[in-house]
């Protein structure tokens, strides 16, 4: 049974790195996981090695160890013998090209689908989705491809954002949801707020966190839900 | 000689839409234009019709015809025949995909090289540059390519933005530049902020508006530059 642990964004603003979602990614883990494989590749103004170490510290605090899958000089038989896998965030459009070229998309899905618990947040909640297509990153490369792995149906908006700075007028997120889902009638987005995040365990998808979600469709007056709601219709 | 006006924002919050540049295009478009082409690809949650209308309006006012590439049966003919060339805001993915499916990039590139006026908007300032990758837009589809015209051997950044809104964690807009500049080593990125343009005229490139703008190169510390800087450097 698929276990996910899909957060918004890693800090908020003031305290320390990974310091909100700590806790959860403790528990999430849980006791039969020891070291887990790390996907640095949205790293791109800052190299693998350091971001697996700043991951890596505050992991070793909560008691587990973390390798970087670019220490591997396989990296698809580093997914398949993974006891855990942890993507982390920075630009969506490298990690998604990088992942493309390895080609890590099909077996995450399969490792997942397989029972191993998967943790991202930010680029790394965006590529469990089916799509590339509700990142807010610059695309600074070619994704060579828009699909993602695709372990949950729907499309997460990471760092989902209410209003635009006063006196801006360019598009505001939600109206840049709306435009995606003119153009893809299909499926449910999520506007996942930072501080916030979706946990799918024991086959029911939930929120964690004070500020509710905000899932749009197309044709469909946008609801708030929250922690008490059960979000696994989004699911299906 | 190339002749090109481009925009960063339709319209400021709180003013009349195309209101503070249409001086601007007046000047630019000048007296041997009657009637340009316009082109409405980047709606995506309004119509075609619609935005022709409402770009037509504020162009009558001036003094100018606008009709839009969707009327035609031949968009590639109504380019090579255009006295001037139009392209508005929107959602630079569906602009891009539709300009890539028609072929009209390398005929709108032609035309300019021969002269013909083109003015854009956000998007429309987008596809004049090299490529799609300084773009804020949601990527809603894929857009058949990241080329775009290359009229200009620069990036614009539209919409360029200082600031997060207060307590908001994701990266800001100077971040994101950072991360396609270590991406894309070689070029130039221009954060044009709202209520300003950049127009080429006479072989020289300048800026108009009240705000500076701000200049982006890999390896160099950003640079503020205004109207009374000659900016033709960037064209090189």
């Amino acid at each position: 049974m698929m276990q996910l642990l899909l957060i918004s964004n890693s800090t908020m603003p003031g305290e320390a790195y990974l310091d909100y979602p700590k806790h959860e990614i403790k528990k999430f883990l849980g006791d039969s996981v020891k070291r887990a494989l790390f996907i640095p590749y949205a790293a791109v103004t800052f190299s693998f090695d350091e971001y697996e170490q700043k991951v890596g510290e505050r992991f070793s605090e909560l008691g587990f160890e973390i390798k970087g899958i670019h220490r591997y000089d396989d990296p698809v038989k580093a997914v398949r013998e993974a006891e855990a896998i942890v993507v982390g965030g920075g630009n969506t459009w490298q990690l998604v090209r990088m992942m493309h070229e390895q080609n890590l998309m099909p077996e995450i899905k399969k490792r997942v689908e397989e029972g191993v618990p998967y943790i991202g947040w930010s680029a790394g909640s965006n590529v469990a989705c089916p799509y590339l297509k509700t990142t807010n990153d610059m695309p600074i490369v070619d994704p060579l491809g828009f699909d993602c792995c695709g372990m949950i149906p729907f499309q997460i908006n990471p760092h989902y954002l209410d209003a635009n700075p006063e006196g801006h007028g360019g598009e505001t997120r939600e109206q840049r949801i709306e435009e995606f889902l003119e153009a893809n009638k299909e499926i449910f987005v999520a506007g996942l707020r930072e501080g916030t995040m979706f946990k799918l365990a024991d086959g029911k998808l939930s929120l964690i966190g004070s500020r509710s979600c905000r899932i749009f469709k197309h044709g469909e007056v946008p609801v708030e839900l929250t922690e008490k709601d059960d979000l696994t219709f989004l699911m299906k």
